[in-house]
């Protein structure tokens, strides 16, 4: 096996080709490790937080999002991007009381995934969320979803017949999953 | 619940921000539902195809690639974008032979993920591929990667401990054990 070194790919430099909207796109020139040179394309992501919030009645609080690039309707967990400073458990806690009103007692790292490798350096991280208690969205005026609930089993039945395609949301609903199984919240009817 | 068409955006106009090298990335201004104009920014993507190639012991073939935008190394399934005009199968099929060296006598279409809804019109579409036959791999000369094979509970595993979080692998690694566990192949040795 080749070592991880030989992989390495180093910046020469690094221009901007798109900014001041929501995207930032760089261009980097940078040499491979077999000596070429190359280019580099990719979105500049501050991170984001995915929430798999469970209500005691083993219900999951999702969303139905319209997203603009696909043109259609996507069933998501609430999730959203880390503001500057922000603590990852804060983001976590603020885009699910703004996306769907819910708070939370308790709260659980899961992990983090990597959606888009190939041309941003977006982290996801994810957290399991109980102990609900609702109240009111405060969803951004440019921001239009519904909220809703689905039983857990149904989300995975749902990911499983292709109704649900979101990976972010997939790969966050599989480790819920996971930490449910090897800790089982005896408070949720899962 | 709302009705998906209250969620509807539709596009006023369509600007190319950035294009000429890897990405193209479209600032689009749209109108929203609650009749407010807004911008959305998204790159174009050909869609691309991951494959969960199994070897009849039981492994699985993967590859450890140096990821520039994340400045690390991904483990990762084979996978790569869709050519003008080719058939899914077909990118799959080169895709693992450019990448891995393997040919496949089974192919299973698993089903298929958008990874990035937020900012990209991107689609994964999954395929499972077995009774594997070894041949010499023919790797792009800007594409740097090592291929070796785990075990398939070892992905599992590495998944839930952090070590694999490229989402398309998680999300097609998952596909393929619940295609598994409800349609057995005997010669793969999982």
């Amino acid at each position: 096996m080749t070592q991880e070194k030989d992989l390495l790919e180093t910046k020469i430099s690094s221009e901007v080709i798109a900014s001041g909207g929501m995207l930032t796109v760089h261009r980097d020139q940078v040499r491979l490790a077999n000596g070429h040179q190359s280019q580099r394309e990719y979105v500049l992501h501050p991170g984001a937080v995915v929430v798999v919030p469970i209500l005691s009645n083993g219900n999951v609080i999702v969303e139905r999002q319209f997203r603009y690039p696909l043109h259609q309707a996507f069933i998501e967990l609430p999730a959203g991007k880390i503001d500057p400073g922000e603590a990852l458990l804060k983001t976590g806690q603020r885009e699910m009381l703004e996306e769907t009103g819910y708070t939370a007692a308790h709260w659980v790292k899961l992990g983090q995934q990597h959606p888009c490798i190939g041309y941003s350096n977006e982290v996801i991280h994810m957290y399991l969320a109980y102990d609900l208690t609702e109240g009111d969205s405060q969803q951004d005026i440019d921001e239009s979803l519904d909220v809703f609930q689905l039983p857990f089993k149904t989300v995975m039945e749902q990911i499983f017949q292709g109704q649900i395609t979101d990976a972010k949301t997939i790969v966050a609903m599989m480790f819920a999953q996971q930490y449910l199984s090897q800790n089982p919240v005896t408070s949720l009817a899962i």
